[in-house]
C-alpha cells in the first residue's frame, strides 16, 4: 500500500496528536480519511498499538468497508461508522475516540438522549458563529450488534460535519477535512471538560447555601 | 515576511510552550508581540493549527491591526483587543487562550464581575509582591460584536501589565515583555485550578459536618 | 547481561511509556516479562529511577526470584507475585503501577473486596467481549509480609491474563503478551478516572435534588 | 563558573524533570545541590524560565547564601531556607515547589499544623519501612518576611531528609541525594492528589447516604 500519500500522512498526523493526548487508552478508537474525489478511505487497522507509527497502521477500503487490495490486516471492527458517513455526507475524515470524559458525559446526559452547549466562544470551532448558537450533541445506545448501532447512528448524519456520542463507547466527529473534524474534536472535548468541571462547582456552590 | 527576528522567535516559543499544555483546543486562542519601539506586531493569523509552527504563522500589522505587507494571512479575528492594549499602554506581549480552568471560573465569578486572590506567595508572580498583595482580574461579558467587546475591554486597560477574563471566552494578559506576560498569565491559571481544587474540598468538608 | 533481545526490548519500551504517564512515582512500580518457553524472566531491578533508560534497568531471574547470573542488582522486593503468576499460568507479562486513582478506587472499595464495571465498550480490551460482560476486579489487603501478601494474591490467579489491585499499594496485570498486558492495565485505568469522575458527577447530582 | 560538574548536571537534570511536570509555574520554585563535602551548594538563579535550560540557571554560593564567585546571577531569594538545611543536616539537595495539590493541602489542613498520612505503600519511599507507619508533614505560616520565616522552618529541620510545606507558598523537600529528594517530593506529590481525590469521593459517599 502506498503509506506516503497526502491522506496517509495527515491521518497518521492526527493519529499522533490525538495519541499524544491518550485519547486511545486500551487500544480503543478509530480514525479514517477519505481519499480525494474517492470512493475509498484509510481506516485505522485492527488491533494495533495508536501509540506507534507503523507501515500498517491503516488500510485502503471501499465504501462498503471491504479491502480494496490483497492484505493480512482487518479493517476496525466499527468502519460501518465510518462507511455510514462516507455514503451520505461530503465528509472526508472521520474520528473516533474514547476519553473518560466524553464516556462520563454520555453517560450523565445518556437518558435525555443529547447534550446541548451555548454561551460558549468556542463553540465557533464547530462552525456555529452566531452568539446565540446552540450545539446540541445526540447521545445513541451502545448496541453491541454494529449494524443496528450503524443504523441508529445514521439518523444522526445529515451534515457535512458533526458529532454524535455513543454512550460509554466514546465520540464520532466528522468534517470537510483532517483539519476540521480534529477541530470540532477538541472543542467537545474542551466542552465536556467544562461542563463536568462546572457542575462540580456548581455542587460546591450547593453545598455553602 | 522576516520571520527570524528576535520577536519572532520569541512569539514562536511561547506559542510552542502554550500548545504543548494544550491551550489553544479547537484552533482557539491569539498571541502578539510588538516590534521594539514599533508602531507594528506580529500576531498570529487566523485559522490556523498553533501545534505547528511553520512560516506563515504571525503576520505583521499596525496599531489598527491591518497588515502592513502584502499578506494573504489574515490576522485573528480579535485584533482588536491587542491593538486595544499596545495604543494605551507600554506592554510589549498580549497572550490570549482559553483553558476549562479559566472559562469555569470566568463563569461561576461571571456576576461578580471579577475574581480576587490574596494570601497566595504565587501572586508575586504578577508583580504584587506585598505580603497582603490582592489580584483582582476582571471578568467582562462576551459580546459577539468584537468592536463593543474592545470598548468594554478597553475600560480595564490601564497598566503596562494586566489580565481580563471574558466570559467563557479565555483571559488576556499583557506584559512589558514576552516572559512577563507568559509568567502572568502561568501565575492566573495556576490560581485558577487552585481557587477550583479548594472550592471541590470545601464541598467535601461541608458534607462532613 | 544480554541487554538487546527481543523481550528485554519490550518491557524498556513498556517502561517508557508508563513512565512518560508519571507512573512511577517514587520510585513505586515493577514489571517483568518472560523469555520465550523459559524458566526465567526479566523483573525491573530495585530502587531505580524509572524514567530513565539504562543497561541495568533490568535482571534475569528463575521461577524462585532468583538472579540466574552474577549481578550486583537486586530484583524488586515484590518478585514474589511475579513468580506467583508466571508460576500458574501461561502469562509471559506482568505490570504493577501506582497511580493516583487505581489507590484511591482500592480505598473506597476495598471493603467490599473487589469493585466490578459493566456496560462500558473498553471492557472488550480484557478480553470481554459480549454486551453484558462483567469485569470484576478484586481488592487485597496490603500485607506488609510478602510472602503472606503472594499468598493472599495467589487465590486470584486462575487465568493467564488478569488484574488485583492492592489496598493503598496499587495494582498488578498480566497477560499473555506485553501488548496484552499494557491493554488491560490502560483499560483498568480508563475505567478507575472513569468511575471516580462519574461518582462526583453524581454527587453534584444529588446535591441539586 | 564550572557547569559541567556532576552535581550541575544532576541538578539540571531535575530540574528539566520537574519543569516537564509543570512544577515552576509563573517562575515559583527553587532548588540547590551541595558539593561533595563541600560548604557550597549550587541554586537556581533568581528569575529564570525553569523550563530552558541555560549555562546561567545556577550559581555557587557559600553556607550563607553568598556568590562564592564575581558573578551577575543574583541566588534565589529563598536561598536562606536552603542554608538552613545545609547547616543543620547531612543533606545534600534540597527542592522547593508549587503545584496546585501541595498548595491546596497546605490550605486544608493549615490551621492544623500539619497533614499526616498512614496505611499507604507510597510511604516507604520516604524511608520509612514498617507497616504502621505514620508521615507527618509539618505546614507553617507563609512570613513574608524570609529571615522569619526560616527561623520558623527551623523549627522542623531535624534529620537529614525531610519535608515542610509552607502555607500556600509550595513544599521544601530535603534528601541526603538528589535522587532521595526527589524520591520524598514525588511521594508527597502523590500523596496529596490521593488525598484530595479520596476526599471528593466520600463528599459523594456522603451525598448518597
Amino acid at each position: 500500500m502506498n503509506t506516503d500519500t497526502k491522506e496517509w500522512l495527515e491521518l497518521a498526523e492526527i493519529k499522533a496528536e490525538l495519541a499524544e493526548r491518550d485519547w486511545f487508552m486500551g487500544t480503543s478508537g478509530n480514525l479514517s480519511i477519505r481519499e480525494p474525489d474517492g470512493p475509498t478511505f484509510y481506516i485505522t487497522a485492527s488491533g494495533k498499538d495508536k501509540r506507534k507509527q507503523t507501515d500498517s497502521d491503516f488500510l485502503l477500503v471501499d465504501l462498503k468497508g471491504s479491502p480494496v487490495q490483497e492484505t493480512e490486516l482487518r479493517p476496525s471492527a466499527e468502519t460501518l461508522l465510518h462507511t455510514v458517513i462516507y455514503g451520505k455526507t461530503k465528509a472526508n475524515c472521520v474520528l473516533h475516540v474514547h476519553t473518560v470524559e466524553n464516556n462520563v458525559v454520555s453517560e450523565l446526559y445518556g437518558d435525555e438522549g443529547s447534550v446541548t452547549f451555548r454561551n460558549q466562544e468556542i463553540i465557533k470551532a464547530t462552525g456555529r458563529w452566531d452568539e446565540d448558537s446552540e450545539f446540541r450533541i445526540p447521545i445513541i445506545y451502545n448496541h453491541g450488534d454494529i449494524p443496528l448501532l450503524a443504523e441508529k447512528f445514521n439518523l444522526h448524519v445529515q451534515d457535512d460535519s458533526g458529532a454524535v456520542l455513543i454512550r460509554n463507547h466514546g465520540i464520532t466527529v466528522w468534517g470537510k477535512s483532517g483539519f476540521e473534524a480534529k477541530r470540532i474534536l477538541e472543542a467537545c472535548e474542551f466542552l465536556f471538560q467544562y461542563q463536568l468541571l462546572l457542575n462540580t462547582q456548581l455542587a460546591h456552590t450547593a453545598s455553602l447555601t
